[in-house]
């Protein structure tokens, strides 16, 4: 009905996730009590109602779209996960694993048997099986590319020869192919014969004899013009096209600026090789904004809400270690004045403050750093001027904060000595910030390295070790 | 040619980009040698040269994709972005509006004449003019307002009724309906009378007389059925509708889940207003994820690298202020404690390496709780297995990295019990780390703000604050 909105759609989702989380349980529950009661009419009973559910919530799996099936499996803790899987019928579980977050759908692959991973992959396309592979075990795959034929097992090969984050990796292999020198309507009769267009169509490639690129027929060219015409009088001769190991985050960039909806891929040598289309950059995309989340603490990608908890603890190690590591470091520097604070204790007390400051400044110009790397607008052009722009925002706002600071000190200790020393920390910490905020993220990304990864870490230890050094010489210097 | 490969053609912008900037420097400094050498025959000479070089400029502008003027103008700083944007043709101007940055938008139409504002919105569909409405001056959008006919200008009213964020402001009004009742060779020949479709468009729809939703006409159908076939035949009844007020993620997330590339949308009464396309939706998901980045750290999503520094600069107070806050907070915790300090002045040392634990901890936590919420993984069913899990490992990882931190302390003090209580602290303090980073963003997400915005300063907050507290009050209850 029309009233299917997508708000709606989503509670209805989780009503009917609901449902089936209860006939099971109920399930369980009949189970239960036939194993205390004994008897086996009774057994025989619970069998039927049991199994009488089970298939309720298979019919109920089958009406979802597999993606549907895949968010629902998503929301699911292990236990009820694994449940609802053995329930979903063989030859949708590829579809549905497609759909599925890395994971989870990981997780899911482990709980089933190669037969029904191999008769899973028969109902996908060939790039489909390819983005499975690098989570089925060997023997699995190999099982799975002898159910294939050549072309398809070739196919395969391809999209796996391409690095993740290229477009290689990214397109698939159904499309229509036309030549240049036929009429319209001989491609319109062509059409109608093929019956079947891929899924997402916007337009047609036009190669010649030997399969080189000559251009693309757009549908709604192919819609507007006279029959008569001839694809070489109405195709796009120049339009912008990938080649197999551009970087797919460009693909992004170039689909977001031009509204395209898919792309032609030549391999190097100009031959049409596949179609990048819109669907597979906007998964990129999602998945690239939410891994960014992860990566920013120093977490695997990897990392699902539900991975078994042994893993993630193991997972949080090695950004403990080194947070240890930089944490000890710049405990030592405070070590080296402890003379100091014994003869001034308040400079404990304070010295957070100024170390926080830092910090909290400082990762702000990251985020803006990384932001422009990432819209890339920031070139050798204008890197001075942003620099110049961050370090004259941190003087400023030193000098007004830093007397803010500096005031409330005095205030707090009525020694006016503390009050400046802070507040001379407080500008210089904060200027080092500032430099530290603006080259981590760019040297990180000029050295081909992710920008946000490990930024944030790098930049805290700046911050604390020198506001400690610098508040706690200074008070060394000035005050004992 | 076919070699304007994504990489290079970023390239070729750069280098056309440095190539304009080095003619406008010519000009300039030819302008200065003309100021010194006067004589009325050498500035002729040089007016005569500065113009063909501006005309020059303007050549290159021309040939590039609206798209391609806004990438170069987004790089440039402010002064440089001024002198090529007078470049740009007047009636192009519109066209680049639509494609720049929020901040550079607002900074380009600061410099722009109204007259000129005017003539620019004439080049745009009246779903465009409404995105730019917000950054233009109230007496500009009246005048151009007066230059539309009663059916656009009802439009833009319409798109700016909705609230960013929802459907309705993301949608757009140019589409082809079509009837039921009629066959698809009527369609096909009224397709080519109109001789002009959509950017991107990849279905029809169908209403009926009364401009009431009936479904969509996919071309791929139209273009792989029987011309005799009436359009009711063919047609999809059931497809996923938007209405104007769904929220614009929902659409994202339906977009990516069943690949669409465009979807009717229909206000309260099923009439259908206007068609949401995946330009749009895309542009929606890069943005938000960019601003994501900015909130993290408590920065106004309109902050740009290039904004004016003082602007900037008070950008970053709101932030500061809260920040110094806290801090003084926390430090007041170890005030309290002087005392013990005196006594024991290794425990300033020690203090921050408890803090920083829990703080990252937690952080990591904050990060998947937050994704979680994105990709609304969370609900109440599987919240406390989150909980659970996420104490669990805090307390594996608490227990193992304790004694590590312990023992490090027990080899740099020579004194088990400041060992024991550095050990004991790092236990709780991640335990709280962990508790407090799932209820932090679950608790904003719940009360409908921002789950992202604030979270991790409120988390430090209380790790640092709680972390002083634990490790200074064992202290002074076992050591002094």
């Amino acid at each position: 009905m029309l009233s299917d909105k997508v708000e709606q759609h989503h509670r209805s989702l989780q009503a009917q996730l609901d449902e089936m989380v209860e006939l099971l349980d109920k399930q369980a529950l009949e189970r239960e009590i036939s194993l205390r009661q004994t008897g086996a009419r009774q057994d025989l009973v619970e069998a039927l109602v049991s199994r009488q559910q089970l298939a309720e919530v298979q019919r109920r799996l089958d009406r979802l779209h597999p993606a549907d099936v895949a968010y629902v499996l998503e929301r699911l803790p292990p236990e009820r996960r694994r449940q609802i899987w053995t329930l979903v019928r063989p030859e949708r579980r590829g579809a549905i694993l497609i759909e599925l977050a890395d994971a989870v759908r990981d997780n899911l692959i482990a709980l089933t048997a190669p037969g029904d991973l191999v008769l899973a992959a028969e109902h996908l396309d060939s790039d489909q099986i390819a983005d499975l592979v690098p989570s089925l075990p060997a023997d699995t795959v190999l099982a799975i590319m002898s159910t294939l034929d050549s072309r398809d097992r070739s196919q395969v090969r391809e999209v796996l020869a391409f690095p993740e984050g290229t477009v290689g990796a990214l397109m698939e292999f159904d499309m229509v192919t036309v030549r240049e020198d036929v009429a319209l309507d001989v491609v319109l009769r062509y059409l109608r014969r093929l019956g079947e267009l891929p899924e997402v169509v916007d337009q047609l490639f036009v190669v010649d004899r030997i399969g080189e690129f000559k251009g693309i027929l757009r549908l709604k060219d192919l819609l507007t013009h006279d029959p008569e015409h001839l694809v070489g009088e109405v195709m796009i001769r120049e339009p912008l096209v990938f080649s197999t190991d551009d970087p797919a985050r460009d693909a992004v960039a170039a689909f977001e600026r031009y509204d395209l909806v898919s792309a032609p891929v030549v391999n190097l040598h100009e031959r049409l090789t596949g179609v990048l289309r819109v669907d597979a950059v906007m998964d990129f995309m999602s998945e690239a904004a939410e891994n960014e989340r992860l990566r920013q603490v120093g977490l695997r990608e990897d990392e699902d809400l539900f991975a078994p908890m042994w893993r993630s603890t193991r997972n949080r190690w090695p950004w403990l270690a080194i947070n240890l590591l930089t944490a000890f470091v710049a405990s030592r520097v405070i070590g080296v004045f402890e003379g100091t604070i014994e003869r001034l204790v308040a400079l404990a007390t304070l010295m957070p403050i100024v170390a926080s400051l830092g910090g909290n400044t400082g990762n702000q110009t990251i985020a803006l750093v990384v932001r422009g790397l990432a819209l890339d607008q920031i070139n050798r052009a204008n890197v001075l001027h942003v620099v110049g722009k961050e370090v004259g925002i941190s003087i400023v706002n030193g000098l007004l904060w830093g007397a803010v600071v500096g005031l409330v000190t005095v205030f707090l200790y009525g020694k006016p000595g503390i009050g400046l020393v802070m507040a001379l920390a407080v500008v210089l910490n904060l200027l080092i910030a500032s430099v530290a905020g603006v080259f981590i993220p760019i040297v990180l990304h000029a050295r081909g390295r992710d920008p946000v990864l490990g930024a944030s870490v790098m930049l805290t230890f700046i911050t604390d070790a020198m506001g400690f050094l610098i508040f706690l010489g200074l008070a060394a210097v000035l005050l004992t």
